[in-house]
């Protein structure tokens, strides 16, 4: 039985959406993220987020989805949270890989909506989509919105309506439209749990009622993603500001800009294991690497 | 000569983008908006725009612009402050237009980009555009960036670069993309006024350094608005926040889903002069109005 | 009264939208536009339009659109047919400067439907826009649809039920969606004209039963382009599909890459008198016009 | 080794883009798919497509992919082309499957672009993508356009670099932009055989040379679909252009309006095995089957 309330106590603060790194012959690199999780475990962040955007998880196989969750819950620090991405396509496809991932040990999932035949993907569809996975799945369900990938919106009634569902734990919103995140916010279920799915939101969306965030600055900046946490909490909104405006910068680098081709730049020159993005996502050019050693230096983060 | 320290500090707070009402025959009904500004005078608006979108400015020839202008001026409270809405399609005309409304006596203007020949519209063309509008024009120039109209986007580094123009005062940002507030604010010259242009976001832009809003709400719940701010001067953000929640669905009733016809009709509920918009946009049908009706009368402003 | 079918017959063919030259002061230049008849009357062309998107209308006083207009008709050879762009923001606009255009000599109006006001212009208030429009037009009304421009289009339903109206002529499709074009034809009434609103698919929308076009390319290269419509009249059509690709580039050159400013670029470089375009639609640049002039060579205009 | 000339002689043509059938419990139905091939069989199709967008792709396993490529093979008529769809986000994905499908004797194969991290494909990114496919692919590969699915279209300077590639054979264009199709062609290597993607803009795309279709309506009138090509090649352009205006309404029902859903409702109605799609996708609804059901009627299909 889902016992939604004391889940859910667990449900807020800073997430990362963690990278998978590859080795030179494009294999998954578990060392490799071995040595990127020991620095996660040390900071403040709540959880990590396996198998999201950020860790490629379209580049994936699913032995490769499973295989990354595994090593990750093994060698997580016991007071993190662990949420795997499971979105696949097909809803028989997603139902198997979250049964699977909750069997590895994840606590809740994070789920896009397919994406592929738009035109066939009514508010109805997508509905009954994410109720069908959440009636199947083990674990809470995470909703994930993220336009600019899939080129479609989780509309305010959809997420309302499927907020009601007690299996349906929250929405990860990428999309940055703050109104919808606030008519989000006024519109669902008391405990339905709404994060900011980039750090560059993440302050008005706590002010708005927001949870956290889930967000690919965290990675690499995870103090400083709490500390904004850490002030909102405090009531000390004016700092909060300041510290949100200053990370706009590095943030629109390792997402809007470069994707994850700059986020894994960003770990490799803060002496973390990022490496090349799968192919057909290509690394950073030189000129853009410069340019965000720049802008890491200018943050005082190199 | 231009001394912006000084000027500016009257831009900020709340500002009501005014509708024009007409008569049963279509033209401008210049005793209802004399009606109506007995209202606003008694607010505690900041100021009034003239000629803006929910003026209907697209709708009015330049004599009439000018016309609703002068009798807003003549009969506006001392203490208001006054905008017109100048933008044109052509470089010349806004020039012109601007001059005429300043010598009506409007103490800023507010100007929205050309819109119709958007190919030929770069970044170039507009940042030539604004700059010579502000280099003739003999007051203050704000920018009005309204891409649900006009289909483009003032991008933030256009906007960066003209925020150091010593009369281009400040910008209203109709798009509700915070992400695009914050980096303004964040580039922008620090004498550089960034207004929220619709009440969905007005707290989000505050939080972030924005210094009012100019927004269709406005003119219906001025007291409301205002106590938004007042709130976030304050610091007391939480308060703010609950407030900013009960504004989501009027606002949007009176902005995105039925636009000048539904802050008209809204208007009319409320005592004031709505009216019918001019042709082609159509008045409230009947439904439209009764739904209206309903929310007006869950938030207890009915 | 009208009588559609008489008139309708003269509704086909091949039309330039012309430019509208200023002079170095930026006024409309009147000589100019005389000099550039000369060449147009000599054409095989059927007819012009002026005051369409080519002729920078929207940077046009309704005066100036009236004035050239005049001069047109005062030296148009007798076997064209004139055409006037009268579409304004407000219906009532509308309507007033398409009786002054059919009072100065105008045989047809061409409309654009309104556009600033998206969120209000559903299809209903398109439809009674252009009902209006042709309910009170003495002359026929052919209605643009120019999606790139207005950021909405004509949809074949609404198009198909406009085309039922005695006083409603054809089309200028702009969009250049093919489908569309295709089922607009097979929806309307059978003598609704279906023009291409650019040389670039002026063959196909031939094929499927289109009655000509009214496009930019037709100001420069009017035998081309009425050579495409010739071939195609006497069913040879892979000697127009040959010559149909052949336009592409040259075609593109003077609208979707460079617009108003690449058509006046190639007007002068062509002996025609093109100038500036009005601010804030900028000239070619150098670079650009050295591609313009290799482009033309190519195609042995030059 | 390949050699060009021989094979792309073959590559013309109409055809069918299969619909996988499913059985109740939402298996790949085998038998079914096998009643339907009797069907193509007898058609005058010139081959057909397995696991495209119609084939849900995209909700299969890669198993399931081969295993439905397999049947086909084994049971199409020797006179009939296959094509695999295999395009995958992962280059390495997608090379493996290429791979695969020629092993199951697929002559070619239909490869789609990668679409998830929309912000990481660049134009350079893409070529990439294309080369190195087509640089360990065993059989010629096909490009897909198909932006209403992806979100990403294929510019016309990428598919007209991509068309000097010994081992691009050619591209299916669902996008529909009848100037862009017009461009590849004037632009592509001579030997590029471009391929209409629907069957709305089948005969214009012939007419400016385009080499045959491939689309979802030759799966339930495949006699129609090569009576306009047999008609185009005959120079018989008004018949053919009677009959693909015909073919519109239909052709919409199948596609943009309910796609495969509707795809597989008009095949159970016509007395082959459509059945239900795979969820998400839904199969269709009573009132809209009613519709099709009529649309049919009205064509004479039924």
């Amino acid at each position: 039985m889902i016992v939604r309330g004391g889940y859910n106590m667990q449900l807020q603060g800073i997430y990362a959406p963690i990278p998978t790194p590859f080795d030179a012959g494009g294999q998954v690199d578990l060392p490799a993220l071995l040595g990127n999780l020991a620095f996660w475990n040390e900071s403040p962040l709540q959880g990590l987020v396996v198998g999201g955007s950020n860790g490629e998880f379209a580049l994936l196989s699913e032995a490769e989805r499973l295989e990354t969750l595994r090593l990750v819950r093994e060698n997580l620090a016991e007071d993190k949270h662990l949420i795997a991405g499971t979105g696949c396509e097909a809803t028989a496809a997603t139902i198997r890989l979250s049964k699977a991932a909750a069997g590895e040990g994840a606590e809740s999932v994070l789920v896009v909506n397919p994406y592929y035949y738009k035109g066939s993907y009514s508010e109805d569809a997508l509905e009954e989509y994410f109720l069908q996975v959440a009636d199947n799945c083990p674990v809470p369900v995470i909703l994930y919105n993220m336009p600019r990938n899939t080129g479609l919106n989780l509309s305010v009634s959809l997420v309302s309506r499927l907020s009601r569902h007690a299996n349906i734990a929250g929405i990860k919103d990428s999309g940055g439209n703050i109104v919808q995140i606030a008519e989000i916010i006024a519109a669902s279920d008391p405990g339905f749990a709404v994060f900011a799915g980039s750090a560059s939101f993440l302050l008005p969306t706590l002010l708005l009622g927001g949870r956290g965030g889930t967000m690919a600055l965290a990675n690499v900046l995870p103090e400083q993603c709490c500390r904004v946490m850490d002030l909102a909490s405090n009531n000390e909104w004016q700092a909060a500001a300041t510290l949100q405006l200053g990370l706009l910068d590095i943030n629109a680098a390792v997402t809007r800009r470069w994707g994850v081709a700059g986020l894994k730049a960003a770990m490799d020159m803060m002496g973390l294991r990022g490496g090349k993005p799968r192919s057909p996502i290509r690394p950073l050019s030189r000129d853009c690497r410069n340019e965000l050693k720049q802008l890491l230096e200018a943050a005082r983060v190199l």
